[in-house]
């Protein structure tokens, strides 16, 4: 028997990759099959983006007097069909993970002692673990965070209904995205930031980011001293003793891997559990995936390390691959980019996007994104790419394999693209290749 | 001199590669640079598809209780806004146009007559030509065609509202995207194919494409009489003596190239002007590209077309490639597909695809779109894909270069997608990749 605890994307692809190896697995899952993934993070950021996103295209088209008005949105029902939709994708993937032969027992609490397993107290024999408990929200170490109104993506649920003014504290994706979705629905938002917003950004694709945050207050390199009210939240104290108003706190300051119950491993001091390459932990056939082994929290890295700890655990010997992952953030596009390690993008050209499917009608406000390449002139290889674009996610999964295979912008000239398409990317590789072949001649 | 005759995509990139070559490039269009694609084709579409897709994702939420109403369209305000921006990127081509050394004379009369150019009755001496003209709109030989309230893509301007009932003749993928669009206004679409709707189409993603035009009536195997009306048209008259109202008719019954005034060159009957894979025509130095040589009729092919025929006019040899073409077809979705020749995909996978960014809410109907896979067996290559998915445009550009390098169905486990993504393909892929490995355990 196989035990994995935790049913997100690491624990549950590995799950059924060893269950259709024909081998006994039992999958235990404290909450919902899906894990945070689905019901409290990526997708439910996708579903609230949607919303936003929806939102802010129709006021593009009520402002160009195309359409006659923008509607209002019930922020409660909002959530209530949410959840129901998360429901219905979770028995989705509860059926489909015991069809491949998965056992699942719910609501049980595992813990690992080394290479000892116990679930709810009671030893369990085993041939290998995969231990994939996932990750929770990090609170940062100010007075007030457990006031009422102060909420992390976790608990947000329990906001009610939409504050006038909302501050969001932290400087990363998530800060963003829900600062970009919480302002389309007529919250006054404030951001807080430490450092910068989306600092580690090329600082053009930034640019494209803050444009689509033009809305939100932003403050950076700005620290919170504490947040105060009585019975709930009233406003934020600054360091520089500034009071910002606001009905609602969201703390988006990172995450924690959640590793408490997994005793006896080697970890770092933040709780991430220590594993190689091959996804295995300090102790033997005991095996980690996903954001319990820290960043970068991303659920396709998850998805993958969880496989990849399944095929060692199989016998089979397979190593997680990081390099040039694709990662995408949503505001009112999609912010995709990529980049190869080692390689040095010398010319980098930026340009900005064609108008296509979803920003047409964009084009009347001066703004249809931006796409942005990193060259190596020598070899033409693509090393960087980054596109601000409707639809930038799904055309990043492909770009940034080809990246990794070493395609050239001479390469480009072999594609035909779809028309009409939002693909800047092409376009700038194809203008590359021209450059470097004309360098030539 | 080179002369380019026509300022669509074929000529334009044609002209454009001949200009940056250093080559003195005169372009002659007779209306606007851009061609049919930016002002009568693929960016009009584009642009109602906009407006429709967000009206239908309203009604969406609307149904969910999530907003409170959906938008009343303005029809005369979508055109004229829509002109505008037409307008806005027809100056940003023709000034990179320019940019990139080419002379434009807009408005004047050009022909051939074999090897010699006349622009304007005034013979013109050309080292070589390049003939882009496009096409036009076929129009049936039915009687009424010429009714007020009969329009092509072409005439659809002319439409000053919309009217309660309209009727679409054809059965292609152009009179599939109007059919959808008008219905998404709120008119009353009767599609009426002599043979079937879109019956090219694999039948699974025609089943698809069937359910974005649920609210549409369809008439296959349906031969049109005659059109009737006094001073407008009333309605249309079938073979069986039927008798359908319509306030407007579309016809959309395809295109024929537009090369009347290419005279002392081979042609097909439909008048497609005869190449051969260097673009070359029948007569030395004339060179054709783009619609004016015939189907497929799409943007990206017009333009690699121009870029070969370029090249050999620069001596440099080129030839076409037509193998793996994506297309797609813009209804609620996009409808994108391609397959590599000659092999044949006995493997064939079909699933719903993932609900993720533009279809999270459509969980809740219960529908979020199709992927469909063919593998050849032996070899495990991806050799045909279709998706109905949002975004499936944008990613099939790269896909389809993928299937024509060769990818196989096992080459998906080194790809890392992006989350959350509507790409059904990805999953589908990796899952025929299991298969086809346990089978061979």
């Amino acid at each position: 028997m196989i035990i994995v605890i935790g049913g997100g994307p690491a624990g549950r692809l590995g799950a059924m990759h060893l269950a259709q190896a024909g081998r006994e697995v039992r999958l235990v899952e404290q909450r919902k099959i899906g894990g945070q993934c689905l019901h409290d993070r990526c997708m439910t950021i996708c579903a609230l983006n949607d919303v936003a996103r929806l939102i802010e295209q129709t006021r593009i088209q009520k402002d160009l007097g195309i359409l006659d008005c923008v509607p209002t949105i019930s922020y409660p029902m909002i959530w209530r069909r949410m959840r129901e939709v998360q429901e219905r994708l979770s028995s989705v993937l509860d059926a489909e993970t015991r069809e491949a032969g998965v056992e699942i027992v719910y609501g049980a609490e595992s813990r690992l002692e080394g290479g000892r397993v116990f679930i709810d107290d009671e030893e369990v024999r085993a041939e290998a673990v995969l231990a994939a408990t996932g990750s929770r929200a990090a609170i940062p170490d100010i007075p007030g965070t457990d006031l009422p109104g102060v909420y992390t993506y976790q608990t947000l649920p329990a906001m009610s209904d939409l504050p006038r003014r909302m501050a969001v504290i932290g400087g990363g994706v998530v800060a963003a995205e829900f600062a970009y979705i919480f302002n389309a629905f007529g919250v006054e938002v404030e951001v807080i930031a430490r450092h910068g917003l989306l600092k580690d950004l090329d600082p053009r694709m930034r640019s494209a980011a803050l444009r689509d945050l033009a809305g939100v207050g932003i403050r950076e390199q700005t620290t919170v001293a504490s947040i105060e009210g009585g019975g709930r939240v009233r406003s934020i104290i600054l360091a520089n003793g500034e009071e910002v108003e606001a009905g609602a706190v969201l703390l988006a300051t990172g995450l924690v891997p959640r590793s408490e119950s997994l005793q006896g491993l080697l970890k770092r001091p933040d709780g991430a559990v220590i594993v190689d390459q091959r996804m295995q932990t300090s102790v033997e056939n005991v095996y980690a995936a996903g954001d319990v082994i820290g960043p970068p929290y991303l659920t396709p890295v998850a998805r993958r390390e969880g496989l990849v700890a399944a095929e060692n655990i199989l016998g089979h010997e397979a190593v997680m691959d990081y390099r040039c992952i694709p990662q995408a953030i949503s505001l009112r596009y999609d912010l995709a980019f990529a980049s190869t390690d080692g390689d040095d993008g010398s010319l980098t050209l930026s340009a900005p996007a064609p108008s296509g499917s979803g920003s047409f009608w964009d084009v009347a406000t001066g703004w249809t994104g931006l796409a942005r390449i990193q060259v190596d002139p020598e070899s033409g290889r693509l090393v960087g790419a980054a596109a601000a674009v409707p639809g930038a996610s799904s055309l990043f999964s492909y770009l940034a394999h080809l990246m990794k295979q070493g395609i050239t912008v001479a390469d480009f000239a072999d594609i035909i693209e779809v028309h009409p398409s939002t693909d800047g990317i092409y376009w700038l590789a194809r203008y590359a290749g021209d450059i470097l072949q004309q360098k030539k001649r």
